[in-house]
């Protein structure tokens, strides 16, 4: 699923683009245009990609794109279609390339877009409070309740019969039918992405959004960050408790439960059925198998396969947990 | 103590409510008329309650309920003034009758009954600040402070001498004297209970309030849910932290501490004097004793008798912990 | 830094201050006026300062202050030029004696002072959201952002391009410049501080203010209490994640990373380079030193030396840690 949100400032002359990240080797480019960076599964020769990590390899035997960010070591696994451009830092340069076709995706601050919601068309469709604020690009099913003060910022799709608690605050955000949101949430920030630099860090562009699907329930106080690259989704009929933290790039699936105060951290990937006990943790970038159970508590920092329970820090076996803790 | 704000809609015919449950024999009853759902102890004559755990096989034995929701296996402790229903699903049946009899109970959208406190007759007795809303059934006594942007909404009652934040929602709750409510706290919303159905879970009824007593003070961003068939309870003296979780049905003791980020499950009691350290998490249906000093940190998967300190993940006694981690 | 925010009403006449902590015994006091209290270090000769733990002798050695409410057990360690003034409970007697110089510091209920920033001469300075409120002795530098429904209450100073989110609350706080708040958060209000009395807590006063320095990143949710005595501190460029708790007095250095729903306790010292990851805790009072790494869910019960990798609970070497865990 590519943005439906950010606007696209491409294309741009590929010149332009390795301008941008500091190469000035100038090559006979066989194409001159650039229409999109996407992923290296998903772009198509119109469009640059990156390729960061041996991991990929596969993905990138295969891409299509017709540039490539990345390293001199990493080269060699591209195909012949795609040219690689090689950098000291490739994220850093994905990251300004991304910032050259999506500026907007940089800019967290505020919606100031908003107005109330009682001047616009919306107001006869939707039950609402008082002093709830609506941005640009939104749109609300039938039957939807947004309760007082909460702000529906730019770039959201809500379908029917959702319900949105008191004092939320969404953007760059897709909830399907039958979804509710709790009091005092924030959907679709920018996650806790960036490159540190001494005296300055610098941020890296997120152009992903969350996509809530059908039937979910997300509770008090949640934080669910959009996606950098691609999207942060939690999968139909899942049910968050309050204080839950969800980072960037996150994927849970269907029919999942996830207890009080439970963190998942960047881009880690929860199966369908899944139960995570209160205050368990979960580390970036892994994999949780269907049908597992997480104890409370629990800190996750490998991948668990499927129809697993697992509990402890670093969590384990569940029943090897319990024995040696009689 | 019985819910004070849910509307009970009975009585109901005993033989409407066999139909809810799917019960279709039709036994010459006794008695026709049920006018309410109660727990074992509570339950009069005139009431039907439900029986689900051999945990509580004596206060079934002396129940004086006339109907109980029960199973096969469960049935034979009930005394004979007492009908057995048997169910499949216990929990699921009696939730399904909770329903019929507190409607309004299952129903946690936004209070759209508020208006603005300057539009009441609260407006001379109350110091509030900018765009505060109270709901229908609220009472609040004298030498209160309630900040912007808070809503009390629906069934509060609210002491004298106490102070709400900003940017704080209640519901369903009684406030006594002094008490304390820090900024962007959500009291008294349902807990995470439902009957997990693929594709659809079921929320059931929370027809308990929250109870907080003389003196407490609850810190910045703290969620408080109201009691399912109990109700939720923090009792005088007591001070919470910032970011705590107190779920369904915890009562918590007198004269207690309870540090930032702390998460309580549901149905856990917790007793006076206790003292628990920053971000340690209790599981649910436990019991922890009075005097109790839990250390920061620690995950309590177990009950903690009187005057006891432990720490450490599953919780132990804090000398053991210590000795092991030096 | 003293404080700049609270009204000091001094100077009182030392006779006066003994009779708040019970000191009947009226000696021949050289000074009669006594203008503020300080801690040790910062106590010029017209002050009154407090000395209550062996762990501070070298700084009691070598105070200024005139006169001193310690202990018994602990007064010979203090400087002729220094009275001691001998009580049972020096806290407590440091808390009262506070009180009286600085009693607005003891109300934290939301500020009634506040009225919609568009009545005052910001509103051409800085773009703001719906219902933003502002309140008595609050500066705010160029270019700065303040989204829909944030309270910047009394006693805050704001630097040039600082941005905060919406539904933020700040108070007894200076941000310099480059600063972002995001939404939900609550900044500067009294730390979790008080002396457990069974019936009624007594509040320690909070005159310490919440210091966030050049191009700091505060995430969502965030809660961050100002100090007791001395200030919590945030130095520059760092960077802290979603749902985070800092308590009263911390002090964290330069160019740190705190991931999300980290928790540290009350007067803890972070140093620079400083890595956390998500829902690690730290208790009170320890020292962390530059460089060092902690790992996720870790729990840090002791000091940590500079260039130091740490994970576990209570965290330990992070290679001891991984090699007992495989």
């Amino acid at each position: 699923m590519s943005n439906p949100f950010f606007l696209n400032h491409g294309p741009f002359d590929i010149l332009d683009l390795l301008k941008i990240i500091g190469i000035s080797d100038k090559k006979n480019y066989s194409q001159k245009k650039v229409f999109d960076i996407k992923d290296l599964v998903n772009a198509s020769n119109k469009d640059i990609t990156f390729f960061h990590s041996k991991k990929y390899k596969d993905f990138a035997k295969n891409t299509k794109a017709s540039f490539c960010i990345t390293s001199d070591s990493l080269k060699s696994e591209l195909p012949r279609n795609c040219i690689p451009l090689v950098v000291e830092n490739i994220l850093l340069s994905t990251s300004k390339v991304t910032a050259k076709f999506y500026p907007e995706s940089l800019n967290d601050n505020f919606d100031d877009t908003t107005i109330n919601i009682s001047e616009t068309k919306l107001k006869d469709k939707v039950k609402f409070g008082k002093n709830v604020l609506v941005g640009k690009n939104v749109s609300i099913g039938s039957n939807c309740f947004i309760g007082h003060n909460s702000i529906v910022e730019k770039n959201v799709s809500i379908g029917n019969n959702c319900s949105i608690g008191s004092s939320t605050i969404i953007r760059n955000t897709i909830l399907k039918d039958n979804v509710k949101i709790l009091d005092n949430c924030v959907i679709g920030k920018h996650g806790f992405g960036f490159f540190p630099i001494n005296s300055k860090n610098l941020r890296y562009p997120h152009i992903g959004i969350v996509l809530i699907e059908e039937n979910c329930e997300i509770g008090c106080g949640a934080t669910i960050d959009r996606g950098s690259m691609s999207n942060t989704v939690i999968a139909k009929n899942t049910y968050l408790d309050n204080q839950i933290h969800i980072a960037h790039n996150v994927k849970i699936g269907e029919n999942s439960i996830i207890a009080g105060q439970v963190g998942i951290a960047g881009s880690s990937i929860i199966g369908n059925n899944v139960k995570i006990g209160g205050q368990a943790g979960i580390s970036g970038h892994l994999k949780i198998g269907n049908n597992v159970e997480i104890g409370g508590g629990s800190g996750v920092i490998r991948d668990i396969p499927d129809n697993t329970k697992v509990m402890g820090y670093p969590a384990k076996n569940i029943r090897e947990f319990l024995k040696e803790n009689k």
